[in-house]
């Protein structure tokens, strides 16, 4: 089975105590104040490295600040395990680039391949129309300019993604009038594990540009908080981010994500900022 | 104006760089296994101490990491601010006791009443039963008893609340059968503020036992993240909290916190794990 990308862009080595590389790779960036790399990726990155030193492989709940967006290329990853238990371990991270701190972390990880315990679920799961009915953003020309070096890496090509029809109309002007952003999300190239989830818990532009509250600019996330509950079935992946309440220009984004057997795999909640276009 | 209980209860001096005591009072306790602190009760403490070297007073997001229950006493928090910008602080905490870490913390904090941006609510405030129609929890025969040392202080009497009719059946075998807490709640001796809305939100029994899913034992919270949006207005504050999903003893409890003027003032979100009772 050959590594995924997301799998290869993510990866991070031991370079001392306590302290991991990775490079952060040029596809992952958004664009809407020059090229940012993407928050999910920068916190599936770091968790990485968090849970490196521990014998838990799955981020049950792992929290991220975003201080500051590193540029493409190095970036070190400072780790230290807070608290080692025998079913969860406590890590703190930092991601920094040239001294600065960057994205600050605190996570708790475990091995959700043995947990044992109740299980009851209430909540209905995500409803998509079929993924042959849903839009695709990226199509087969935009991927063949990529791998032949005609055109930039785009992040839109890092995620296979089909979005409800509609979904998308915001971009034309046409918000469905609630902040709703979601569809069907897997990785082009392989399967998705938990630490894809916290890619996929950001891997959608804002909800809020649904809510039809006008003109926003940049929506940048002070904070997200994932929580990883399966390792996810081979498949598609269910969706859907939800923003309810701004308030003076804080806004949650709730995100749900579901598997192709049915079960939740993730819920995410984030903190953002909304504002006014400046012009 | 005298100081509410919470406030004095919450009180942390400098001791040291980076370095604040505080004093765990007993009355703060819960005692599902022994007497164990609220983790709302220690958050707010820790809170108090994250905030002092910043400008900013107001925690727009914190995340605890419950490691261990200290027990009454002093203890000791470590603050780190990890960035300071002009809108938001971000600043590491860590709460421990005789050397042993028992609460790691990770925050932003602003400044709510400069707060500019725009405002949009689509979610349904929580709806209760009017305050005389709830029950309350304490009555004044507890409150005599506890003030004149005849009762050991009780958790009960740190808040006032009052629950809608049926909303405590579980407690007598007859849960409501959906996973939801909540109620009206204010400090029986003075006015709310954002750090207060840090233990409303884990001033509740777990939702989960409303759910109908048998007997649970002890629910244990290892993360807890709180959105403030607002300082409250003065009077009653509408609670609600959810649980829906239960994945193998893994569980997410949701709460909303809305003031007296119709405001969302809260949102917040734990992980905690449910487990069947050793018997």
């Amino acid at each position: 089975m050959t590594e995924s990308r997301f799998t290869r862009d993510t990866a991070v080595e031991a370079v001392g105590a306590g302290r991991y590389r990775g490079e952060v790779v040029e596809g992952w960036s958004v664009s809407p104040v020059g090229s940012v790399p993407n928050g999910g990726y920068l916190l599936a990155m770091a968790a990485r490295a968090m849970r490196d030193p521990t014998p838990h492989p799955d981020p049950v709940t792992i929290t991220a600040h975003f201080l500051a967006p590193p540029r493409p290329g190095a970036v070190d990853i400072d780790v230290e395990v807070v608290r080692s238990g025998r079913r969860h371990s406590t890590v703190r991270g930092e991601l920094h680039q040239d001294g600065r701190p960057m994205v600050a972390l605190l996570g708790a990880f475990g091995d959700l391949s043995a947990a044992e315990g109740p299980t009851r679920q209430d909540r209905r799961p995500v409803e998509l129309p079929p993924v042959e009915e849903c839009e695709a953003w990226a199509d087969e020309a935009q991927r063949r300019a990529e791998a032949a070096g005609e055109a930039p890496p785009g992040f839109a090509l890092r995620f296979d993604r089909r979005t409800p029809p509609g979904m998308m109309g915001w971009s034309q002007g046409r918000p469905v009038g609630r902040g709703r952003m979601g569809g069907w999300i897997r990785w082009p190239d392989g399967p998705m594990d938990g630490l894809g989830l916290l890619a996929v818990a950001d891997a959608y532009p804002p909800a809020v540009f649904n809510s039809g509250e006008g003109e926003l600019g940049w929506v940048p996330t002070l904070e997200l908080t994932v929580q990883v509950r399966k390792r996810p079935a081979r498949g598609w992946l269910a969706s859907m981010f939800t923003t309810d309440s701004v308030t003076a220009g804080y806004l949650e984004e709730d995100g749900e994500v579901w598997d192709a057997e049915g079960d939740l795999v993730a819920l995410s909640r984030q903190l953002a900022l909304a504002a006014r276009p400046a012009h």
